[in-house]
């Protein structure tokens, strides 16, 4: 822990939207600055950071004195550039790591990855042309997504095809980007393990959580997730392995397909999250220790903190006008209002979110 | 509620301690941004604001502008100068208001007027000369306490005087400022109640905690207090009582000593701080709604959060270089550290402080 950051030193944060905010909330709980980089002049983030930079992610001038000025960096977004992440490294750590970043924002070295360490996921196929999306859907055989390899977020630059669908119209609809089919996974629901892992090697899941999506959007968590004992096992276990085959640091979010029912249902990892997730903001009420005081306390040298949940918790997110919603999700007992302050709801924008403990006593 | 502040609002803080710190992040999270007015250049609060103004309390057109650019404003400290409060309530709604701030500043305007509620408090006499308090403690009989009117906080201000002590000297030693002869009182423990009251009257109080000084600074605060429960009725609603006489608007702490023990105690008031307290640190994790999340609800017309306790908690202060035992309290399952991000550990300076929950289940 030679190397560790103290109290009183600065975090800098790639991203200015609600998780930088909520990092750097946490981060100031701790005694720690924080200095948020972002293009957005408008971001969130600004307004509970010490300091800030309106800076591209491309500028290297920004990006070094930026990095000069901080002790330790992170990030909320995984979409952060190569380039960007190797110019930061070579003046500060950033946690989670450059191998972390080009795993996770390409959906192929991603699933190639995850698969390759014997976890399952979703058959997948590489896709760079019609020909090639033709091939693949025949062998995946059956409905299938197509996706592009990079920047997807909240099911944007994703195609269903069922039999029968037009290759060239869905080919085509993804702009010709470089693309992975995956076959449909007949899943029951789907789950996510939010965990972290120290720069010592420890490592500390919260319990599973059970998602709901709508519109491609994460609408709802809840906790305890009601998997059998051996499978939350499992995903926990698959969490720890991908952490450990990246050299991992921070907190990480795993989503998996649960594929079956009961005690013999099995997990099928979707997609890697390198950062705090939508999926973890429960455990801001709903455990011990929050995902984004978990996160600093990773990245910072720190022990990471206990994970326990402290009852049956729900997340629910308000996006764009779900937010007008707030004086009486103010008024309701036991409900905690996350607002993120800003300015515009516009439509599928995540506006804030609503914790509810039902506490173990209760 | 036509008047309520929205999220996206501003809320004006006077003082940039860990108190303005702490109201800026429960802000914050309910989507508000925070403007804090304090003279010190290094104000910890600073580091976590939108905006901050860096002038004296007796800067009218700081204040002014601070006022004019802010939607609600509150403090941090009860010596906000009358005058201060007349230049802010001129231009924004002050809460708590001025009424509050009057009492709470001067021990005798504060001792006369709870017990003018019929609350019982230690016996009190006005000293305004050395002849004045030799009749005082002849009157009190006893040993007693001398303190300031005004300007004490954490012990200072205070001469204890024992039979036989010299009057002149004790006089001397507050320097001949207007003071108050205060009996001692035969007090088993102090406990406080932090209670809220909302704009629309609606009042909630947390339960009852437990606190023990060193050095005329709280050390420690308990909850629950184990009182009896008519001891703890009693100290509710004397602490209803005051905020109702005061016309009162956020959160107050009522610090009371408990005469007697078990089922027959009584409390009588020994001091009010109108503003979040360091008694009230332990509602963070401890209760359903932190106080200064409950604080910020009263002041902008909201309602009043949830004010129970998620199980048996305790609150340690960490003063001066008692902050330097951070990586244990990090390293402590369970414990939560606040580190208020002072540049200096100065000798009884608070620095932090770590709360544990025992959860009710456990």
């Amino acid at each position: 822990m030679l190397d560790r950051v103290a109290p009183g030193a600065t975090v800098g944060i790639l991203g200015g939207g609600q998780l930088g905010r909520m990092l750097a909330l946490a981060a100031a709980n701790l005694g720690l600055k924080s200095h948020i980089f972002c293009p957005d002049p408008h971001s969130p983030a600004f307004d509970v950071s010490a300091r800030h930079s309106v800076a591209d992610y491309e500028d290297e001038a920004a990006l070094r004195a930026f990095a000069g000025a901080v002790d330790v960096v992170t990030y909320e977004f995984e979409n952060v550039p190569a380039r960007t992440a190797e110019i930061i490294e070579s003046v500060r750590p950033l946690h989670p790591g450059a191998k972390a970043l080009a795993t996770a924002q390409d959906r192929l070295a991603e699933k190639t990855f995850v698969a390759g360490l014997g976890i399952p996921t979703a058959p997948f196929r590489a896709v760079r042309s019609e020909a090639e999306l033709a091939r693949a859907l025949e062998e995946l055989g059956g409905p299938a997504i197509l996706k592009t390899r990079r920047f997807g977020y909240d099911g944007k630059g994703q195609v269903r095809i069922r039999p029968g669908d037009s290759v060239a119209e869905a080919w085509a609809q993804l702009g010709g980007a470089p693309a992975i089919l995956e076959g449909f996974v007949p899943f029951s629901r789907e789950v996510s393990i939010v965990a972290a892992r120290g720069r010592d090697g420890s490592f500390a899941a919260y319990d599973a959580c059970w998602n709901e999506h709508r519109d491609g959007i994460l609408h709802l968590t809840r906790v305890p997730a009601h998997l059998a004992a051996a499978t939350e096992q499992a995903a926990v276990a698959a969490a720890q392995r991908i952490t450990e085959a990246l050299g991992y640091v921070g907190v990480i979010a795993v989503e998996m397909f649960v594929l079956g029912e009961g005690e013999g249902a099995t997990v099928a990892v979707n997609e890697i999250a390198p950062r705090v997730h939508n999926s973890g903001h429960w455990t801001s009420e709903g455990a011990q220790t929050s995902q984004f005081e978990q996160h600093i306390r990773a990245i910072c040298g720190w022990p990471l903190g206990a994970t326990g949940s402290t009852g049956r918790v729900e997340m629910r997110n308000l996006i764009g006008s779900e937010i007008e919603a707030w004086p009486e999700i103010l008024g309701t007992p036991g409900a905690h209002l996350h607002h993120y302050g800003k300015a515009k709801a516009r439509p599928g924008r995540k506006m804030g979110h609503v914790t509810t403990v039902h506490r173990k006593s209760e």
